[in-house]
């Protein structure tokens, strides 16, 4: 938790005021959830300490411990600062295995991906779908546990698309519009353009791969297939790296 | 498992020949663990497939699937390929926790890493240096699962070390001689260099990072902070990041 996220409900005090033209949130909260268990445990803080608190889609800045118990700890904020802007990357992924979904969400969310599809596809096994992990809850908790590494507020919005072409066929056209569309796939394949630095629709397949069909429907709406080198690379690692590559910063 | 990768000992028989000047290696193997589950319930494989093979340290190729029971695989091989080259990439992890080092060992012998050091470091906690997960075998069968993902047969050399003070003074001059010395810390650094491509000793803190007294011990024998972006990143995520930005293919 490199920075500690609070949403409005937290407030239990709050005003905005204008500093040199910017927006600055003022307020005080009060913690007593995981959050407070961090702030005891791991950050060992002490009134008077600052930490690092940014609030949900919103500013960042500090959080001054006013008073910690064994119960609570009230910060007074002070968010002067814009947070980090998301890049410019709409990750569209085939459904991972549960248990890899959570460290691709985390993953993603703190390397600052701005939206997030998770699809159908013929190597996707079924049973994937009904995991609880796909509750709107559990993306939104995994997605915030990215946030909270990357010193991030923004969360990646997150859709779920349980129907391969239907997706491809009415949505996926007007999602990618004017973006860089890229399909990672060994095949047939350009090198994975390096710092595009523009809106870029990227989608990852299953392991084992898109099939055939999926990757001539893909092409058919003008995706490109991309390399990522010789290697095959597990999606939790590919994501990282194709990002790299795209983005300079 | 992208490539079924073999020993010396799996083979029945076995010669060598010369085929346009490189060395190509012949033989049969007989399979009966878990790479022939693999291969039978995986690859649903049946007599005359061909599979792609690779024997350890050496040549990649196809194995011909000779005969499948319900026990073993025999498959005849044609190993005629050199392997990929590993990265001139010497990696230094601060050791982290056991259930992160299992996939960032086999994350890293996916993206060829040619050599790695476990390192302590202030933040590292004591007791992870007692996990089994550090045992030679365990070691191995980590980064061999890699290898496996990776289509590689190049298993990365792993060492461990316990003592932080005695390795940077007496050895890491020696191991980093003549390469880029990088140390990813975010405090008073320099960008990652983008496809440096050339021999590299890259140093990846603890989660929490290195103490000051560790990079003041690192710039001394002249290691070079570098940033990877504004945002913080998990190992398991700086690792591959940092390799597509140091390496161009």
């Amino acid at each position: 938790m490199n920075i500690i996220l609070v949403t409005k409900e937290d407030f239990t005090s709050q005003n905005s005021t204008q500093l040199n033209g910017s927006l600055v949130l003022i307020g005080t909260v009060i913690l007593n959830d995981r959050r407070f268990k961090h702030i005891k445990e791991v950050h060992k803080a002490e009134a008077g300490d600052k930490l690092r608190v940014g609030i949900l889609h919103g500013n960042t800045g500090l959080g001054k411990v006013i008073e910690i118990s064994e119960k609570s700890v009230t910060l007074e904020l002070s968010l002067t600062d814009e947070p980090l802007k998301p890049l410019p990357l709409t990750l569209i992924l085939a459904l991972p295995r549960p248990k890899m979904l959570k460290r691709i969400l985390q993953s993603a969310a703190s390397l600052g991906v701005a939206e997030i599809y998770l699809i159908n596809s013929y190597k996707v096994d079924k049973s994937y779908w009904s995991s609880p992990v796909l509750s709107e809850d559990s993306l939104n908790e995994h997605l915030q546990l990215g946030l909270e590494q990357g010193i991030s507020t923004q969360l990646p919005k997150i859709h779920l698309r349980k129907r391969f072409k239907p997706f491809v066929e009415d949505e996926l056209g007007a999602i990618a519009k004017g973006s860089e569309k890229l399909v990672a796939h060994p095949y047939n394949a350009s090198p994975c353009p390096i710092a595009v630095d523009q809106s870029t629709t990227l989608i990852i397949g299953p392991e084992g791969g898109f099939i055939e069909y999926e990757i001539n429907k893909l092409c058919e709406i003008h995706f490109q297939t991309i390399s990522l080198g010789k290697r095959i690379l597990r999606v939790e690692t590919a994501i990282p790296f194709a990002i790299a590559k795209l983005f300079s910063s």
